[in-house]
């Protein structure tokens, strides 16, 4: 597959040469690490948030570091984690005393990286709390939800961390808010298409010219059925049946993100959005906020994720926040 | 090519389904026509502002209309110009006695159809202005600079004439400060892959697998020169080239934007971004601010454009002016 770049082993460096020219109002590089990235103007004695995983997802994951969300980021290659090192380097530069907040996916190698810098943090005397999201349903039964990967859920994640963080709340409270939202969030993707690694050019999984996968992982990880590409709304119909079946949100306010995996046109996530709008009704659950647009890529893949939050007070209020990143703005 | 989409006959009806539940709080339906959607809340007094085009190019045109832009747009079927009526529509329904200013692209059908709602307007006693996007350099020679096709510079327009309508200006006013930035912007773009019309499914060009075509319009209107892929680096020198050999930039302040045509990842976008600013920085050409992401797009077309506005005072303040409208915050 064809692609703008200038050299299949330096994506991640031109990439972030472009980023941080073009959000340098935000964005700095760390002097601690190359791959530290973090905001220019913390808040004073802010508890401070960092976030990252491996590169191919943007707005994700560099895109979500500004006000009202996260503060720093771990940049990693192409679908792979980053070291301990940015990500300790990250938590030093941004942390001011009151703790630094962990956030990343639950992926093995996002765990031992993010859980090593978190080491390396707590012997220099920072206070350190972490949340692994595990939001995408398809990717193990209920049982064994701690399996579950983290997909696009973690936008809504990284939100309500920022807002209770900006409150002024300690990092006790800024985990109890967001442990509340990682119980209470489920997501689960469709894919009609594959991405290509930029070092290989090759296809990520390959599916027939009228096929779709149900659950597909970020990472083209296998979903839990395949068959032919249905309509906008039967599709839709499965990924909330799938949703619902694992949590009942009958009668609950929800906060619900469409997300598109790259080359799926914002014209079908809308169509999907009006289907799945469609069936909450029905089901007497009530979208208090919505999202539609690309939150969490896999390159060029096609297809989408649903996710699905319930909200009480507190996180309407939080969900609701300002927020201005270079790719997040309400 | 497969799309997540329920009749190929009425995705615009979908998608604007989906799209007026989402954004509710900004946008409504005319009683009017059901393809002019307009703002809920237009400032008292203001020049109103009413733009549209073809369907496809999501987030263009509807996720313009809001705060600090437009305030209606008329919707048509895919890749085809709206009709007079929506058009005439949208322009009665925010019309407040101190006249209309329309904004399109350089096509026939909205020329045409544009044109037609201007005549029935003045009919009805509204004054009316009309200004005709054509930013694509790679579309006409320099000569023939009327008869180029408006691409994604038409968002810098509506940028710009809904700062200028926000401070209070008159029809005159809002019509000088964007007739000026529309003599000082140019684009031109490249195309890596086609897209394909959901009625038909047939890709709406073809490429070889090695192969880009620069200049290539957003409905797959023919370039000026087709060749093997070349470095991101390369493609940006040779976009900056064309454009700055038909307009001399140099010394000048100018607002950037690469935009993504559809299924082109973020990560290419900032890389071309990156190699666009080193660019502009060794021609003395100063980037005041920079967009990087999807505008206008073509469905799933590969590939990206570059924009580029000079900017005297006037304009730096209408660019930085915030706007909030579904799919434009700042």
């Amino acid at each position: 597959m064809k692609k703008l770049i200038n050299n299949p082993e330096k994506v991640v460096e031109d990439m972030l040469a472009g980023f941080l020219r073009a959000h340098a109002d935000i964005l700095k590089r760390s002097d601690r690490d190359g791959r530290a990235i973090v905001r220019k103007n913390v808040e004073r004695g802010k508890v401070g948030i960092v976030i990252g995983g491996g590169s191919g997802h943007k707005p994700a994951f560099i895109g979500y570091v500004g006000d009202g969300m996260a503060d720093g980021v771990a940049v990693g290659n192409i679908f792979a984690s980053p070291s301990p090192y940015p990500i300790f380097g990250a938590m030093q530069d941004i942390e001011q005393g009151n703790g630094v907040f962990l956030i990343y996916g639950n992926y093995s190698g996002d765990c031992m990286n993010f859980s090593m810098a978190a080491e390396l943090a707590e012997m220099e005397g920072i206070e350190v709390k972490q949340l692994i999201v595990h939001d995408d349903v398809a990717s193990a039964p209920k049982e064994e939800a701690d399996r579950r990967r983290g997909i696009a859920g973690e936008v809504f994640i990284y939100k309500v961390a920022g807002a209770k963080a900006k409150q002024g709340a300690s990092l006790e409270e800024v985990y109890a808010a967001t442990h509340k939202a990682n119980e209470w969030i489920r997501s689960m993707g469709v894919a009609l298409s594959p991405c290509s690694l930029p070092q290989t050019g090759k296809p990520s999984f390959t599916l027939g010219v009228d096929e779709m996968e149900i659950g597909l992982g970020v990472h083209g990880e296998p979903g839990v059925r395949r068959g032919p590409l249905r309509p906008a709304a039967e599709v839709a119909a499965e990924l909330v049946d799938c949703i619902c079946a694992d949590m009942d949100y009958t009668d609950s306010d929800v906060a619900v993100m469409v997300n598109g995996h790259g080359s799926t046109s914002l014209m079908e996530l809308y169509i999907v959005y009006d289907a799945v709008a469609k069936e909450l009704e029905r089901r007497n659950i009530r979208i208090y906020r919505s999202y539609v647009g690309e939150y969490i890529t896999s390159l060029e893949m096609g297809g989408c994720s649903l996710t699905m939050l319930k909200l009480d007070d507190e996180l309407k209020e939080l969900i609701d926040a300002p927020a201005h990143t270079a790719c997040f703005h309400q």
